[in-house]
């Protein structure tokens, strides 16, 4: 692929919506022409394409935080990729930037909407994954509404995932005991040596929720959100007594949940009135302006002292995208998931 | 009943543990002989004695955040009495306390655990009302984590309560819309009437939730959660994203919730997730030391300048508090629910 004269998009469209699960129908490869690149606009080939959780949302139109994907529309996601051809000062052909730049290859955008990259200093797919977003929403969420102490609790799910794996080792920077909970001996091995969690449980193990006790004598104190479903159920009587919650998301609930069961909300509000718990959905988005600079500075110096481990699941091929994404739903993935669409 | 040589008290104690709603039967009065008044002691008589739903969690077993009345122990209460006689520095008798002496005539308690009040700074019955828990409990759970802002709609069940009744009122006295919730016509008049709220809807109304949503056309951002059931319901889809959720109790699944539908419990995390709500239980014990003695002025100050009404709903007889706290937990009483045990 000639990347100067690149003028057409490889791109992954809305097809149609889904019910319950995705399947791999609900996507649609297709290549189309791209704009003239304008004033204050670049050319980007796409490098990696950040697959996450929250891409389940925009694909239905329930009301969400954010708008839901056209049909037909490219699906959204957040990437990193370098600079073809530039009418924006400030960025020249060949840097790295950071751009929401969608499930596709290349890309005309407003120079103001990406934020240059610079390669020496991480590797630059770190900027969709622990120093970008899952990075970020782990660092606010945790250290504003988890609020760990020294010595206290923390439990997080999908814990080998970008944002529960940054969860995990921020607790523990801040002197709180991590317990992270993962799917297979593989990923709980990886929560110890990688990730240097006090403790990790397998949320497949028939006797879970009983190794879960087990595994917090003290109790929980911050039970930080991601996935809902059987683990949200199990956490639910270890909390202490002014616990915190923060909640991000719910991936066990994206495709649906069994509501033919008895009604748990009552227990839920007699839990939080008895416990004087705090329950706080957050999107990272809202403590960009407060907290971003900090978690840079903070996350970065982490990440190059080895304080801070990430891992990263890469598919290659931008036709991959779908079934990495319908596999990460279900756990599959292992680290944070990311398509690399072209070569660095 | 000669004062000065009162040796006994006539009580009422928990008989039996309810099932579902409390009937008179779990209750028993019977009169027990006083210990001697000890050094640092007192012998109290008691004036009013202040029934709260709270009192329903005590009478059974189930795990709370504080201990449950044990079967023959007389339950317990805030109290405003009178000091008999005083092995007390600092007490005398004829002096007026607040004091947690239960659903009794007379008691002996320490001197240093009851507050001596001031009667000719505001009616002495206060002490268990507008100037006290219930007084408190809104006052820390509306600004410590209601935060309502100048413009915000705040809403509040039970609202001719005494707690509802200062929620409201403070609302409005830090520039926020209050509208109350409360059971029948008579109550809705005297939110507008005299406790100066912007809207009342009556729960009563077959078409509650279409009225509630009319009486906020701009969302509700602060919910005051004392209720629970069918007004929380109601509230659920008119909540702003930031909502604020203090709860400080749940009297309508008090007596039991019908658990026999569909679950609602991924449907409220999926409401906590996409409107990044804050739900948090509170006490108001974990607010007094940062926040009483600045509600004591506060608050003391407003009912004198007319700014903060309270209704009181008083019963006549220590006999008669069982039946007086059963109607109070299906709303019959109008006003903050007092007995008095003796006059003033």
């Amino acid at each position: 692929m000639s990347e100067a004269t690149t003028s057409q998009s490889t791109r992954i469209v809305l097809a149609s919506r889904p019910e319950g699960a995705p399947t791999a129908d609900n996507f649609r490869l297709e290549t189309v022409d791209l704009p003239e690149v304008g004033d204050g606009q670049i050319l980007l080939r796409v490098v990696y394409l950040s697959l996450d959780p929250y891409m389940r949302g925009r694909m239905s139109t329930a009301k969400s935080y954010a708008a839901h994907v056209e049909l037909g529309d490219v699906m959204v996601a957040g990437t990193v990729g370098q600079v073809v051809e530039s009418r924006y000062d400030g960025l020249e052909p060949g840097d790295y930037v950071l751009a929401g730049a969608g499930w596709q290859s290349h890309a005309v955008l407003d120079g103001s909407t990406v934020r240059k990259l610079d390669p020496q200093a991480a590797p630059i797919s770190t900027a969709v994954g622990v120093l970008g977003m899952p990075g970020f929403t782990a660092y606010s969420g945790l250290l504003k509404i988890g609020q760990p102490k020294k010595g206290e609790t923390v439990v997080v799910a999908a814990a080998t995932g970008p944002v529960g794996s940054a969860v995990g080792q921020i607790a523990k920077l801040k002197g709180a005991r991590a317990v992270g909970i993962a799917g297979g001996p593989e990923k709980c091995r990886a929560l110890i040596d990688e990730f240097g969690f006090d403790a990790a449980i397998d949320h497949r193990d028939p006797n879970f929720a009983d190794k879960l006790a087990e595994a917090v004598p003290d109790g929980i104190d911050v039970y930080f959100e991601n996935v809902g479903g059987p683990v949200q159920e199990a956490v639910w009587p270890l909390l202490n007594t002014y616990a915190r919650i923060p909640v991000c998301g719910l991936v066990a609930q994206y495709n649906g949940a069994d509501l033919n069961r008895k009604d748990r909300l009552p227990g839920l509000f007699n839990s939080i009135l008895t416990k004087s718990l705090t329950i706080r959905g957050f999107i990272q988005s809202e403590f960009v302006k407060e907290m971003y600079g900090d978690f840079l500075r903070e996350a970065s110096a982490w990440v190059r002292d080895g304080k801070l481990q990430y891992r990263e699941d890469i598919v290659d091929g931008l036709e991959n995208a779908p079934e990495a994404f319908i596999g990460m739903l279900e756990g599959k993935n292992f680290g944070k998931m990311l398509v690399r669409v072209a070569p660095e």
